[in-house]
């Protein structure tokens, strides 16, 4: 376990970490960066970090961990600014959703002066930012993180150590098979819900019951956020619309042909399938 | 309200409607028809009905409100068995999911021997069966009724009536337009649910949280209703698919452009809409 920790970007994920950590390891050190001064007044006033500043480098400094909580595009400039405060026992890991682009964007600034691994804690909620932030946000969650062969296995394990300290089970898999999974099952499903959301008249609304309210409720969440995480995670997206899109046309044939058996087989396998989930 | 109502198949919604009228509604007397004798039992050994038979007939008589809780697909041939056993003044309901098809079987078999209005209580679970039943599945839910301009008054203010003494609101629209609305946020929602969960693999069901857990969660009901529902709707789901598809079309688009204005616009219409939801 890292003893002193630097949170980059106190939102929902970023003020979690700070709320578990604090609760969890109350011996370790907590910094927290944040672009806007405004930002850090919460901070403050509840006691979230030892030391708090706008300046990158100044949080980073003496870092065992830095964690960068912000929007995917801000994390390689951050990490430009803060690689002179860093030592080559630093390590660097991020929230981001999408785990390539990240990669390919900040293993390039590592070389020796940090050590570099990504991750993706899988909580969340539709809410957003410092407001929602809360202690047990990690309970119970899955981080995914995604190491390459260069990895060194001693960052993998204080970095699943780290995760592990706010609650959060670890599993690894490469950058890449990360964005085609959470496109299958995170990114093509917000999209969706979305889609529905805006294909059902205000009317059709109006009767939605607890199915509807099921199926569409990650469409709350801010559509930034989305809209960003869906861009960078844009080829996997695409491919999982082509799957999703040859399974709606196989569906659709069954449907106009009233091939009730084929119907049925579809519905079978994601019935089985999704209750092996729960 | 009438006092003796007969409901015919006791599975999660004619058993719940059971329990909640016994909790509800002591004076009513309660009859109940189930197909096969083994699922009478459960009745008998609960008391939950007065009387329960598997013949339509001895079922029906006497009851001032019929109400079939079968599948769609055997509606028309029960209520054809028991038409002698019903009065002018007996009303007949059901509960399908698609409405303008029960209503083309029902109608024409009415002409004044009895009252037909169909009903959809929009409760349920993906549980099905009278184990799954609850006395409070009604408890905050909306019921529509699908009268037609033939339709009396006095049918609709006693069904009304009716759903709202076991805990249910009701709206009324006419069979068309009801199974429009129920293909853009039931049926159709259903479907793409399962296809979502079938275009995902083993891996990436692995790492699957509480937003696909809820976008897939409809996808766990029971194959066969469900196949049976979208073929009686088929129709009105083809429909909806098509304006789902030309909305996957365009954030096709947006995306493979990399039109970050255009996904942030269709994402946020979406929040907005599901955020007037809850």
């Amino acid at each position: 376990m890292s003893c002193t920790v630097a949170i980059f970007g106190p939102g929902l994920l970023g003020g979690s970490l700070l709320l578990a950590l604090r609760k969890r390891q109350p011996s370790t050190r907590l910094r927290a960066w944040a672009r806007r001064p405004e930002a850090l007044g919460p901070i403050r006033e509840k006691g979230l970090a030892d030391f708090s500043d706008t300046d990158p480098s100044a949080v980073a400094a003496g870092a065992d961990l830095v964690v960068l909580c912000t929007p995917v595009g801000a994390m390689a400039g951050l990490v430009e600014q803060i690689t002179p405060s860093l030592s080559p026992q630093s390590i660097v890991t991020d929230v981001g959703s999408v785990k390539a682009p990240v990669h390919h964007a900040i293993a390039p600034l590592a070389q020796g002066k940090f050590s570099w691994l990504g991750s993706h804690p899988m909580a969340g909620s539709e809410q957003s930012g410092l407001a929602a932030a809360r202690e047990d946000l990690f309970d119970g969650s899955l981080t995914i993180l995604t190491p390459v062969p260069a990895t060194p296995e001693a960052t993998v394990t204080s970095l699943r150590s780290f995760w592990e300290s706010v609650g959060s089970r670890t599993i690894t898999c490469a950058p890449t098979e990360h964005d085609r999974r959470v496109a299958a099952i995170s990114h093509l499903p917000h999209l969706l819900a979305a889609i529905l959301v805006n294909a059902a008249d205000a009317d059709a609304r109006a009767v939605a019951g607890p199915g509807f309210r099921d199926v569409t409720r990650i469409a709350a969440g801010p559509a930034g956020m989305w809209t960003e995480i869906l861009l960078e995670n844009k080829e996997a997206v695409l491919l999982a619309l082509d799957a999703l899109e040859a399974g709606s046309r196989e569906a659709r044939q069954a449907l106009a042909q009233g091939n009730a058996a084929e119907i049925t087989t579809l519905l079978h396998k994601a019935c089985q399938a999704r209750r092996s989930l729960s």
